[in-house]
């Protein structure tokens, strides 16, 4: 079935660090792919060289194009090609012939499908390997690196820096994670679609990450993978230092049509993949939107040591919940002792919850919600935190301003900008300490925002600290990722 | 164990439309309980008389302050009291010679574990009947009507005018999913945090709500239900034309010392209490956001009359990943006949799909996602439309026009302001005929956004439709909801 050859270790560090990019297909009318992808690099400020190439244009974005390869007189060492699928063999050719390095392949309609597809996808496979480049795709939705600047992909997301790295198996899905990573705050250190992977396949990637020191988490969507063992003896090698969370897609009996069509797996194949993923203590979920809660989650937070979860919550019925929901994940809620009572107790009226969760009943006190997060911390009867609705009483109060300023004339407008300035302050500082308390007591805390301002990312840098705040949208969110964490911890610890 | 009496239907029209309101203990200290509510009150530009009592007051936000209850000369329907729980019994008692209709005790701190809590609860029950007041609470979250436009809650969120109730027995939740109608453009009829209920319990709001006629939909959080056989006879009767949506707080082990201190049941009757649910066709679901997400649908969409879905997908990815969680959650993905691929196929490249999902991949041509949405929906092999990536492409071309002014100074500003304009225009028509559509076949179109704006709404209004568009952020959110419709849908077949 796998017609192509293997390489146990291909160089891909003129992908994603080239020295030089030249475009070839760039064009000069908006919107055309060749315009989009030269227009992308240069917007995404890439360090080195960026030449054009085209044929039938002299300056586009106010570069000066070349005709063809061989009239670049300096050293190209990743050509992005953006021209039609009959071209796409000649011009592999002449970047051969230049001494390219690398070769991204964003033209799709190989039809991998059709005979005629795979034959031609397996000549420019061949050639590349005859000329010594690297290809990426065919069919790819491109990639980025956040630390060499480059962005050769048709939509201009760029993340934040950052140290978890995407690879998909699909363009679309591909995009989304990019554009939520964006909207999360989720500093992404790699990019890539993958695409038909004609030569360079998922588990090369991964051993290019592996070594890649700017990337700790790989996330990973997956519709076939063609050599199984292989991608499990890198898999269990790499998570046990960089964790893996994958989504595999092409899972359900209807899609196996649609799969097979890629070269997919049958049935009883997939539940044997999910299997193996459990045992080798990769994170899969099912569903698009945890990958990216839970590399927020390991990128941001220290792992839990053991199940024990206490819970600070500002109103009653948001505790009652996450308290469920943890022990249906398998988390465990213990009670408190009697010290740890007695010390939240003096700063909360009489009829409070007196265990955990820890009700704050809507208290206005500032120092309390800290106070109780340090007590259970502090407390050796707990690994994780789950703190709900200390964060996000800002958006709350904007709109109380708001409506105040809406019927009290009187309301000087000075005192209302500082109100809100001081609850910006006080969850700014709430935030710092937050993140030195996971310093000091090595425990994760995990954020739930009572009304999420939309401007907010979900995480919460702070400068120079080794732990980011982690605020997510919804409690359901925030114990399905300390389970998986604390998984991937009993994994770790079982294995040593 | 319940000690108070029910009473079957309780006027509940004087506290949803109350022609004239007095907050009892309004205060001019910005941030304290009897000032925000008041001002909410008014900004919420309730169309009625407001009355603010307060003994040390004589004017608040413009508004003359009566000392006490019978110093008001005109009839009071409603009265709001934020005054201290030693001074509610005198205050009811003032209230109820005025000829008060109905009394909201905002109030918390009664203390329902102590004896003595439960003693004060149990005299203002029997004072308020024999006075013939209404009493909601107390502890409660408050209370809005849309359409009387009252909404003395502690927090000012103005959700639309809509069909929506939300009944919450926990304040910080009810707020949180105030918060969220907002976020998503969910209309919402009433609100009512139902705090302690000393009087009107969940199944009193649920039979006001049954005969109130901006009402459509029903969503309830509950944690603890006292006449469960009163609450099932209410649900089923009303489910059957108003979807009960409805989550339930305490379910786990860990949690029944918290629901027991506040009268909760036993892991057994939980489970009871889930199986009624399902035997009633009440829609139960196990995480907050599926709440909003559900009732989203329900007041947006035709119901869909089986379980066969057709997706449309502008790239492959989102469409694998979809059909597995059709298949997974027991919808149905068939195959197409030969004549629907034939016209679709004019419209797209020799490489497609031609099959069920349909993917556009990556089309720019702006007919052939409709063409494809209204090819499956005149099909009667299915019952539902699922479209992903569709919508959501404005945020994407932002993105794209952004990057292109960065790079290239020679792009006229106004040919890529139009293009903005010409994409909005596009998702606007394209919106608008989905409604159309849906009008015509009587099918559910659910969308999910490839790359939502955090500023739109997830329910798009078009004047004069029967139906909006439903735009959600993820392909899981779709499934489920539809999931849940079609369980709906076939509950009320079958129940015919």
């Amino acid at each position: 079935m796998d017609t192509f050859p293997i390489f146990a270790s291909l160089n891909l560090d003129f992908v994603f660090h080239p020295r030089s990019v030249a475009v070839v297909g760039a064009s000069a009318s908006s919107g055309e792919e060749g315009q989009v992808i030269l227009s992308n690099i240069i917007a995404g400020q890439f360090g080195g060289k960026v030449f054009p190439v085209n044929p039938r244009e002299d300056l586009i974005l106010g570069l000066p194009v070349f005709r063809r390869m061989h009239d670049i007189h300096q050293t190209v060492d990743l050509a992005v090609i953006t021209t039609p699928v009959e071209t796409v063999l000649p011009v592999l050719q002449e970047c051969g012939k230049k001494g390219v390095k690398a070769v991204l392949v964003m033209t799709s309609g190989f039809g991998e499908e059709s005979e005629a597809g795979r034959d031609l996808e397996s000549r420019m496979v061949s050639l590349c390997h005859e000329m010594d480049m690297v290809l990426i795709g065919p069919n790819t939705a491109g990639i980025l690196c956040s630390h060499s600047g480059l962005l050769a992909t048709r939509v201009p997301i760029w993340p934040l820096n950052g140290e978890v790295a995407i690879v998909s198996q699909s363009g679309d899905l591909g995009n989304q994670l990019l554009h939520w990573a964006t909207q999360q705050g989720l500093g992404v250190s790699v990019f890539v679609g993958s695409g038909d992977e004609a030569m360079v396949t998922v588990p090369d990637y991964m051993e290019y990450l592996e070594c890649d020191k700017n990337t700790r988490i790989i996330v990973l969507y997956l519709e076939r993978v063609r050599d199984v063992r292989r991608f499990f003896d890198i898999s269990k090698r790499i998570n046990r230092t960089k964790p893996i969370i994958l989504l595999k897609g092409g899972r359900s009996e209807a899609r196996l049509a649609v799969s097979t069509s890629r070269r997919g797996a049958t049935r009883d194949e997939l539940k044997l993949f999910s299997a193996a993923c459990r045992q080798a203590g990769l994170l899969e979920v099912s569903l698009s939107s945890h990958l990216l809660d839970l590399a927020a989650g390991f990128c941001s937070l220290p792992l839990p040591k053991g199940d024990r979860v206490g819970i600070v919550t500002l109103g009653g019925g948001w505790g009652v919940l996450t308290a469920d929901m943890c022990n249906e994940m398998g988390l465990t809620v213990p009670d408190l002792p009697e010290e740890i009572i007695q010390t939240i107790g003096h700063y909360l009226p009489p009829f409070w919850s007196r265990r955990n969760p820890i009700d704050l009943v809507g208290t206005q006190n500032r120092e309390v919600p800290l106070v109780a997060v340090e007590e259970l911390l502090k407390w050796n009867g707990i690994d994780a935190v789950i703190s709900l609705g200390i964060v996000g009483r800002l958006e709350l109060a904007r709109r109380l301003i708001r409506s105040t300023i809406d019927v009290d004339n009187t309301m000087p407008l000075e005192f209302l900008e500082q109100t809100q300035a001081m609850i910006q302050q006080y969850e700014k500082s709430y935030i710092e300490r937050l993140v030195e308390l996971m310093e000091v007591y090595e425990k994760p805390i995990l954020s739930v925002s009572l009304a999420s301002s939309t401007q907010d990312g979900a995480i919460r840098y702070v400068p120079g600290a080794r732990y980011n705040a982690v605020i997510y949208r919804t409690p359901e969110s925030a114990v399905n990722v300390l389970t998986r964490m604390h998984h991937y911890s009993s994994f770790l610890a079982k294995s040593l």
